[in-house]
């Protein structure tokens, strides 16, 4: 058994339902605090001192022998832990798996780090329970505001203010972490490939070059709630219908625009199925090469979905839940993770429409992302999968990244 | 402060949402317990005996003097005391508190019942909980077999036994109750009205003459969970579209049909806003005014659903959860209410489009109703409303109706 295979096997259970197979690890869950419970394992079985920061992101650090101080141009690695609603198991979980088992690979190949190396586990990547993606790493570089984040709700109307008290965290400390900051030289993060390009060329490792400009809008479409039975058609503000022209309105909007557009998440108000609802929220997903033609997209969608509404004598309301700019990762370390790969062969140069870690840590900090081919494509899915050849050649390629890092 | 009054200002707070205004009264919650609990205060207070049948409804009796054996021939009113999701206040409660207040008033009018009197309320009509209407009197009349029902399950995966065990009461005893319909003359249900028919005509009192043929149908679209950034457009197989277009082809139809078609209840899994649905549950609600135009309405609305799955790659599934026939009121009782309302003046004649227990109970014995008026027409609504002075004359009307019949 390879030193991923074991690592990997340690979590499949955890968090994973049993009627879909699917995984549902949220943030600050029983699910989530006990992979923090095993990340810190992990750590202590190979010697590295753990901490969590004040924005609950996990750390495990390897100093050099004889390291005084605070680390600094430390090489960070990792991915997060958390999963989407029925999620699928490497989204997250390889790269910090593929961390933890490189630094076990570059020991064994008998290296002596010469700067600081740290695994990472960013809290709340998916934002499945308080709908803003990246809320660990966008605390640390002040892309969210700590204040934002303590009033974040998740559908039970849980803050998550209270869910990291409950979690025996402290939320009153979280926020930007300068210190954190000034220890990161460069932030390599492996993720498995979220599209087919690595499939399509039948190679197994990629690098990224970009990240597209993405963001999330609530659609909050008011009606008046009435009895589904006895109100006239005629007498009806049903909301649900301007919610579906705005669905096919965003698929429409996406064509032109060569973007993706997508109502993913929806709740209803009262939800009866004898009652015309009061209220439909859905929750655009939309995504573009740049952010002129992400701005025009949600900017046209809006607009429709404003008439629609407005012809059927309902209210709608719009409002941005996150935007993230683009990511383009920087020519250097990229190019230094080309150099350190160059015994895997061809390494393809991808941009991803999904967001990460990597891509808030760029604002303040180098980063870099490995991708390992995803034979279907298929992501936030429990068919979500990746052969284990090629992650155990991801956790290879991790590690010669390391070395060329450390060594 | 009237008997009808007083009956009605102790219920008011009871499963009230705060931030809604609106009722949360689901079958066997803790809302309903109190509810059953007020009706046994309500009843004891009176010198009626409280009985729950095995199906779980509430009957309070009011015996002749010297009355021996089984009740036969019972004049009963009532309704129900549960609710849709942040339903208003009237819907069920009016009938129930206007049988009692109809009692106080026939006694203060010192008249001596020659049959018995009960008043009932009916377990579970909205359905909100475990999606199948008018459960308690289903139950009775054997519309509802006792297996279906304890398999109920609400959205938590909680069966109708599990949770009428945990409410301490017996479901292996659920089953038709010949011994109980016997009991019943006549069902005469008073309701809040549930449209604006009586408004536009300026009158507080209607009796009902039919009941619409209705039902409810879950359409169960199946796609595949993918990422919704890093999939392609035409990769996708997004349930959400098909449901969308579906909502619109049902509005459509249920116009040609001069019918009513409403999607109100939708979940959609795994509902992350980053994930493109695997599947998307959505209750369709149908209503004509004949069972012929019913079945072909919800027959197109299906057709044309199927053909938007098909071609979005996905599967369509629609189950009927219920279907209840057209209700034509019976003759005689009907007239006899008449005769008995001389005293209010005009006493219009509609046919309804929402299913109550009385409709259920018509198969088996002579049933009636009385609709009190609505001023905006708004139901299934935190908005629901009646004048008090309505309520009061429909407390009066239905005292008039109990004399006609028991004096």
């Amino acid at each position: 058994m390879s030193e991923f295979d074991a690592l990997w096997d340690a979590i499949l259970d955890v968090g994973r339902h049993g009627g879909t197979g699917g995984y549902r690890r949220y943030a600050w869950s029983d699910a989530d605090l006990t992979l923090r419970e095993w990340f810190r394992g992990c750590a202590e079985q190979r010697g590295m001192d753990v901490e969590e920061d004040r924005n609950g992101n996990l750390w495990a650090w390897w100093l050099p022998t004889g390291w005084v101080g605070e680390p600094r141009d430390a090489f960070v690695t990792g991915s997060h832990l958390d999963s989407v609603p029925d999620g699928g198991a490497y989204d997250g979980p390889l790269g910090v798996v593929s961390a933890f088992a490189a630094v076990d690979i570059v020991r064994a190949r008998g290296v002596v780090p010469t700067i600081p190396v740290a695994v990472a586990a960013f809290s709340d990547e998916e934002g499945a329970r308080f709908g803003v993606a990246c809320v660990g790493s966008k605390l640390v570089t002040g892309a969210l505001s700590a204040d934002r984040a303590r009033a974040l709700r998740d559908n039970d109307g849980v803050t998550l203010e209270e869910a990291m008290t409950r979690a025996g965290r402290h939320p009153e400390h979280l926020g930007i972490d300068e210190t954190l900051l000034k220890r990161i030289g460069v932030y390599v993060e492996l993720h498995v490939e979220q599209g087919r390009a690595l499939d399509l060329v039948d190679r197994p490792i990629a690098v990224a070059s970009a990240i597209w400009p993405h963001g999330r809008w609530e659609f909050a479409f008011h009606g008046a709630a009435n009895h589904a039975g006895t109100t006239r058609l005629s007498d009806r503000r049903d909301p649900m219908l301007a919610f579906a022209s705005s669905v096919h309105a965003a698929r429409t909007a996406a064509q032109r625009h060569e973007a993706v557009a997508t109502f993913g998440k929806v709740l209803v108000s009262p939800n009866g199925a004898n009652a015309i609802p009061s209220l439909v929220r859905a929750w655009l997903d939309a995504r573009a090469a740049d952010e002129a033609t992400l701005t025009a997209l949600v900017d046209q969608i809006s607009a429709e979905a404003g008439g629609f509404a407005t012809a059927d004598g309902i209210d709608l309301r719009v409002s941005a839940e996150s935007l993230t700019p683009v990511v383009d990762f920087p020519q250097a370390p990229r190019a230094r993770l080309q150099r350190a790969l160059a015994g895997v062969g061809d390494v393809p140069v991808l941009a991803t429409q999904a967001g990460h870690d990597a891509g808030i840590l760029s604002a303040r900090v180098p980063t870099a992302m490995l991708f390992v081919r995803n034979p279907t494509g298929v992501s936030h899915s429990p068919q979500e999968y990746a052969e284990p050849a090629d992650c155990n050649l991801g956790a290879e390629a991790l590690a010669d990244v390391m070395v060329e890092w450390v060594g």
